[in-house]
């Protein structure tokens, strides 16, 4: 039983199969997030591309625009009708004042309002010889902040995929006061299985925080193969839930006083040396 | 076959069982050393506190002096007859300068020489009620700085310990063209099992570079209980080689030619948004 005064956050991660068709990924992301509230989650998280397939050429053909579009209407009436704060996996986003296409996750409260916005700041270009190349960056163009934001559980940091392999992004988060990292994702059948957990589990024990990490189901019509895979990290680096490949939710309770205890037994927050290296969270660029 | 003209480096870590008879800790080490060196190891590690007990009782008793203490002159001489580069594990050591007490590895070179040294500068301090207190900080003082030395095979990192805690060290070791991380460590039986793999492949795939760590075998007799488990981790993050707690030695050859073909396949060393974050390697605190 926590003694802390802070509420328990009920943790949803709902791995969507994403299809070509819009309306239908909006119609199943917002059975999939009723369904998850109906089990009492308080913050629910959608798969990177939740609305699209993954693909650069997909990328404009599916943008549009974060203040009005139809994605983000459907998002904000979905968190209001959970009452549940909602992290919109991401969206293609066109900016109508550049133009530009963004690889966007929007996070909404339970009012339905549109608290928080983050876009991808690193782009996935990658190229594994004989087994994955992808360069986001052909028609995507990165964002230029960090993300948190704040609610009655505490605060929360966001980052999209590739963000998750920069440490830097989930050291600032926690030591400016997140308890949760959660990164919406589409790692691959060549990156998931080698790096997929890692990942998550090295920022979950580097900065004793959880983690969570929100793949589409694997569709191996398409012409992205996502591992799949969404997992819950403890703050101690152990993983709390993870699922297969197929569509479906999991939970997982995130318990600040559990956290608040592993920092008190390993301190490492009041530990680091300052004087030899810089605090990232601090220092300006 | 590497196509590099860099030479491969091929690895020891020496897992010793520690007793509290310092010759005997030496003559042992120094068999070890000769016999990892007769199997074609160009650099052989020894483990954190390998001529003393681990306890803070132990510390000062046991601390000599690096400049012409008995240990140091034994690991010059085992270095020089082994021909290989010796990461010296860490000794208890007694700074005559100050009267001040390390935790401290000597590096030497296949001559014999004394090339660097290491004290380890996050002190293990910590406190899980019911299952392990330890305080270093209640007799030992911390070191000031990071440590790297140049080799024929490239640069190399050292860390003690529970500063593999911290990720900067790694971070700036590698940035500053180290392609290995070597930390002589002593973990337990509850942080063993929950961190000691995790640490060591976190700063791996973060850094794309090799990661040892070198423990003293587990002695069920001794005040500390060492988990044992020396292990390699390659550049991906993947376990090289690791073993079991009883006394022994694994290797692994170290290619920089992989590591540098993972490098460019995954470019997050040309990817990170230094324009959002400072990079750690360059800001000075």
């Amino acid at each position: 039983m926590s003694t802390s005064s802070t509420p328990t956050c009920k943790l949803a991660l709902v791995q969507l199969h994403v299809t070509a068709d819009k309306d239908h990924n909006l119609a199943n992301a917002r059975s999939h997030v009723l369904e998850a509230a109906s089990k009492g989650a308080n913050l629910i998280v959608l798969p990177e591309c939740f609305n699209s397939p993954y693909g650069t050429s997909f990328f404009p053909e599916y943008a549009e625009s974060i203040s009005d579009g139809p994605s983000v209407k459907a998002l904000s009436a979905m968190a209001k009708d959970a009452k549940a704060y909602l992290i919109g996996g991401s969206i293609p986003e066109r900016d109508p004042t550049d133009n530009k296409v963004y690889n966007t996750c929007t996070i909404y409260n339970p009012q339905g309002e549109h608290i928080a916005t983050h876009r991808k700041v690193h782009l996935f270009d990658i190229d594994v010889p004989g087994k994955i190349r992808f360069q986001e960056s052909e028609t995507l163009t990165a964002g230029n902040q960090l993300t948190h934001f704040d609610t009655e559980y505490g605060k929360i940091g966001v980052g999209i995929c590739y963000d998750i392999r920069f440490p830097e992004l989930a050291m600032i988060a926690a030591r400016q006061g997140c308890f949760a990292m959660i990164y919406p994702g589409a790692f691959n059948m060549t990156t998931g299985p080698l790096h997929w957990e890692l990942l998550q589990r090295a920022r979950a024990v580097d900065n004793q925080m959880y983690v969570a990490a929100c793949s589409p189901a694997r569709d191996l019509t398409a012409g992205y193969h996502a591992w799949g895979h969404s997992t819950i990290v403890g703050p101690g680096g152990g993983v709390l839930e993870t699922m297969d490949e197929k569509q479906g939710i999991i939970y997982a309770d995130l318990e600040l006083e559990a956290m608040n205890e592993l920092r008190r037994n390993i301190p490492v927050n009041s530990q680091r040396r300052f004087d030899l290296y810089v605090d990232v969270s601090k220092a300006k660029p």
